[in-house]
């Protein structure tokens, strides 16, 4: 297959270089000295047993050369989907695949504004990975990846599904996907943003019962806005059970979202929390305490 | 008048230190080297011309051998409210009164554990005082003081606001004094508290948009509770507007929570912002964006 992959970050290589063992792969990123070196050098990830593999995608910032894609995954960080897809609209097709791996919920919002809803592709990874230097990352954990099509069947899914699996990635095709990326979105809004506010490690929002006090109203909400659209499944008392066995084993763990916040970086909250307020809105279920905490992290972007 | 000032803070030192010009008065702290100080050195309060003034209120500890005092002003920081009446419970006969001055609203609470209803006196000041050493302090402005009884109409209230008048106060009798309290509070619940979360100064609150909409929605609920009190004549648009006022007067200005916070100590939110959530509560009334704020700053006072 012919894949292109717009975001040569942590996760973007991760894919670019898997994906290389199989199919045709561009990595398409703004910044000239990463495509430079990814060029030169390849993409190296180190896995977690220590060993490492390298990998050749091709790497480009312009793409107006390039033919159009069966597929492209979106890998930039949320805030600028919009305008990748917009550079980079040479390589849709009217039969190309756009796929959202990228955490939070609703990215498929964006992507609907370049293909119609049988080419939009979400999904859910639980691999993890984070930038070395570029063009090298360390890939923390693997697990599933799921995805899913937002609507109808169409039988690209298997061929993607099967391609992915070849080249390394243990790949599920889903009708549930969006109960996935809630699933996960759950921790990220009702822990993750929660960091970054109060500036402290995961463990802290479990030892601290104001804290966890205040994911416990969050991780409510979400639940609550989940099974108005539909996912019926979702019950507040075991997610937060299911947060707090995460918290538990991640203690020390500092989240993406509160190191941004502490390097006075713009934040992917619209997307983790700020999706949730969206749902919500639409439904009309009252968020108080994701509209606070989505107002709270915009406004510590805008600190001087 | 025999008047006992519990707390020899900013404020304490400021009304022990012009009550002490008609009346016998006496400081009380729990700081000895601050009492010897005093006792020393007097109390230097300079003020908003540069000159500074001298006097020679008594200073002390241990109130054990004092006799029953006409009146006992708390000033400690509202945590410490009973802890300071308990130890020096033998100030207190059936004569006495007690009064808070102290910001937020809701201390006559601890107030009736020690007096009943009649001998409680309620009240807000517009001064404004800030320590510059030990028994030293800068008196930054001045203003209208309001004084009201909870209960009956005593003439003692006459006796004492003629007192505070002589000594240099501009002192009135009100039987509206819950509805300066709360039109201070406003400000507090709404703007300071969250310059703490934020660590940002008052004009923060002012040019953020973000920001702006949390102290609106904090606004909006405190002035929710406040007509469900009975005050029915604020309203919370104008109410936002008055603040905005003081924001704009104070852009550069760091608020004492801000300041408690950033230094990683207790602060007074729960005579603030609690005070809100407290009334909120008996009224049954939803003030979500209190509960959180006050929650997250309970959070971070708890920070390592």
């Amino acid at each position: 297959m012919r894949i292109a992959i717009l975001g040569a970050g942590a996760m973007g290589v991760l894919f670019g270089g898997y994906l290389s063992r199989e199919n045709q792969t561009w990595l398409v990123d703004v910044n000239e000295e990463r495509v430079k070196k990814i060029t030169e050098n390849g993409v190296r990830i180190r896995e977690a047993d220590g060993r490492e593999a390298l990998y050749h995608p091709d790497a480009v910032t312009d793409t107006s050369g390039l033919p159009v894609m069966d597929l492209v995954i979106v890998f930039v960080k949320s805030m600028f989907t919009r305008a990748a897809l917009e550079t980079n609209r040479n390589l849709i097709g009217p039969d190309t695949y756009l796929m959202t791996l990228q955490n939070g919920a609703g990215h498929e919002k964006q992507l609907l504004e370049f293909v119609d809803r049988e080419h939009v592709i979400i999904g859910s990874t639980q691999h993890n990975s984070s930038i070395l230097a570029d063009g090298y990352v360390n890939h923390g954990g693997g697990g599933r990846t799921s995805i899913g099509l937002l609507a109808g069947s169409g039988n690209c899914l298997h061929e993607i599904s099967d391609t992915f699996t070849a080249c390394g990635f243990d790949c599920a095709i889903s009708d549930r996907v969006q109960y996935q990326i809630w699933n996960k979105l759950f921790l990220n809004t009702a822990a993750s943003s929660l960091t970054a506010v109060l500036q402290v490690p995961l463990g802290f929002i479990l030892d601290n019962s104001y804290a966890c006090g205040i994911m416990e109203k969050l991780a409510g909400e979400a639940v609550a806005v989940a099974n108005a659209m539909g996912m019926t499944d979702f019950n507040a008392e075991q997610i937060i059970s299911e947060i707090k066995t995460v918290l538990s084993n991640s203690r020390g763990g500092y989240t993406s979202i509160y190191a941004d916040i502490r390097n006075g970086m713009r934040t992917e909250v619209d997307t983790i929390s700020g999706s949730v307020v969206e749902s919500a809105k639409e439904l009309q279920i009252p968020v108080p305490y994701h509209e606070m905490i989505v107002s709270l992290i915009h406004a510590m972007e805008e600190r001087a």
